[in-house]
């Protein structure tokens, strides 16, 4: 059994766009739980097993999985049917890895870091800045629309995410802005965001 | 072909540690390219086809892998019958998944803003900081001595690295503790090092 821990409006609501896009929305029981919102608002859930109150969390038949980069990885690889991943023993495999490795290790904390404004040598060393990040986005759309081969995947999902969520915050290029707007305009974004307004107005 | 751009002494050499513990490092070729040390010694090396000059980076019949926890569970899963990772369709796949992701997106961001002395309600909302990164591995090992099932993987080696590194950073307790002597006892590790002195002295 496939349970998600999810708040609506929030990072998991990635997770509730990968399970539309699948179409795998009923395989998921998608537990709603509130969290501590960015602002402060709002606060744990006791009924979240996440450790820190985070969401999203998924466990399947009694293992817990977290972190978005893990979660994308692992349904992508329980439905590969769906094709919204790259399946073990395609060549752009690795690519898929490491798109989504980067994302949770190198484009969220310098997307944080820059949002807090922050600067230290430490930063720089491990995880470079925005115009590096920014690079390696719109060097890898130089060779076509997608992050990994010519279809829409989980890594473009996520690596596009903080675009959605923050609306104002400019890519930066032509590039990525255009590729921000492919990944926008994906019927599941439409599909995940309505069911989390239906969810709050419950 | 596997080629892995590696510079001894560095956030790469637990590549080479993995491959040496899945006796596979004759299956990779290594070539040794030179990078910007934490303390600013060092230049990237044009030979390193990493955007930012950064290691490790994998090349498998050309296509490139970046980002150590992606390179990990590439090889581990490239190498099933090394027992290093947790193939597909185990029930303990996606801790393996999650421990890997959380490395990078919690784990060692957590510990970069902790070195650096740096704090803001940004950092402590996304990645929260020391206390619970050490909740999370102290509870686990609770649990056994390696962090998923009952045997070392990659997860263990990623997630102990940087108390293998920084020899002075005290875990904080008893448990991890105890678990990163029993990491860095691992044969394969000190194979990785020597291999790393022979690489420097030539």
């Amino acid at each position: 059994m496939l349970t998600l821990y999810h708040s609506p409006r929030s990072r998991s609501t990635a997770i509730l766009t990968l399970l539309a896009a699948m179409d795998a929305l009923d395989r998921v029981e998608v537990r709603e739980v509130s969290i501590t919102r960015f602002d402060g608002q709002g606060a744990p859930d006791p009924r979240n097993p996440h450790p820190e109150g985070k969401v999203p969390l998924l466990v399947h038949d009694g293992v817990a999985i977290w972190e978005r980069a893990a979660i994308l990885l692992y349904l992508t690889d329980l439905f590969p049917e769906s094709g919204l991943g790259v399946p073990a023993g395609d060549r752009l495999r690795g690519r898929y890895l490491s798109w989504l490795a980067w994302y949770a290790g190198v484009m969220e904390p310098v997307m944080i870091h820059d949002a807090a404004g922050l600067a230290h040598p430490f930063l720089s060393a491990t995880f470079r800045g925005m115009a590096e990040m920014r690079d390696r986005l719109s060097t890898a759309l130089a060779e076509g629309p997608w992050l990994v081969g010519d279809r829409y995947t989980a890594a473009d999902l996520l690596c596009s995410s903080p675009y959605l969520w923050f609306r104002d915050l400019d890519p930066g290029c032509e590039r990525i802005r255009d590729w921000v707007a492919r990944c926008a305009a994906h019927p599941a974004r439409a599909a995940a965001l309505e069911r989390d307004e239906r969810a709050l107005a419950a």
